[in-house]
């Protein structure tokens, strides 16, 4: 049924941005940024970290994170992730930083948690999964992501405040994730 | 050409949460929840406000701040939301207050930003623009949105705060705006 389906770019009238119109139906397709929420959690120095059991970037080392859902606020969608990835209980401490795919339209909220006890598991979305002390982290060829390394960066130079202002990237003039 | 639109809420194979899926094409719209740009800007201790000119909520005053476009960061969005309904130019200070509207799917980022002077003029969208002295503010029933009232209570909580963690509400349990 997919395959039917066939986008038009066009202007909608009273827009002034050009939008994904379905050639059948006339559907608009606004094409909102998509929210991703996250965290870096840790237990004892310890960070959570997930290794991928799915496309894109099976195989590599990830932070718990997904796509926010309808109905939910991004620190239930943060533990809610944590969750389903790594079977951990977090309690979320505050907002670690923003993050802004622009090549995708993509904005990451990632916060800064703690694991409630150290029982973790992998989800059905994951390999495996571990805490890992700082020095012992997945080396950067093993992470999924850009943004991971970002977080991870940003935990870090955060790791002593007892708070802080987050942390703002974007993928603008980078190359991005 | 929009009235032929009708969605079916069903289950798309390999998800787990009932999706809007087209009955005509097969499109599915997975709704992700939306973002919200916007900014507490400042001139001398005076707080940029817009009334607005259009639904919903015509009539009453609100902070700049919209839909967050494709493939702009939250604070690219913030700037240009500002322009268009006020024709004002902001500095970023840092990010003010994550607020999740929940009921509506709607997720603000909201900043605490600088006018860079304080040439502000209505945009199409509004019907008058005005820098306000906390002790002028329109009274609350003229405030367009819950979420704008949140805003100016938490840029006066940090007002003197050189940074800080950003405020989180959400709507959940009080009945939402």
């Amino acid at each position: 049924m997919s395959k039917e389906i066939r986008f038009t770019r066009r202007v909608p009238s009273g827009d002034d941005i050009e939008r994904s119109i379905c050639d059948r139906c006339g559907f608009v397709d606004y094409e909102n940024p998509r929210i991703v929420v996250g965290s870096v959690a840790t237990w004892e120095d310890r960070v959570l970290m997930c290794r991928r059991a799915i496309e894109p970037r099976s195989g590599y080392w990830t932070l718990p994170a997904g796509y926010l859902e309808r109905n939910e606020s991004p620190e239930e969608g943060a533990l809610r992730e944590a969750w389903e990835e790594a079977r951990a209980r977090l309690e979320i401490d505050q907002l670690l930083g923003t993050y802004a795919i622009t090549r995708i339209s993509q904005v990451q909220l990632i916060y800064r948690a703690r694991l409630v006890d150290p029982d973790v598991a992998a989800g059905p979305e994951s390999r495996e999964v571990g805490l890992f002390a700082w020095d012992e982290l997945p080396p950067p060829d093993q992470i999924a992501f850009p943004s991971v390394r970002w977080a991870l960066a940003d935990f870090r130079a955060s790791a002593s405040a007892p708070l802080f202002a987050p942390h703002a990237r974007t993928d603008e003039g980078q190359g991005g994730p």
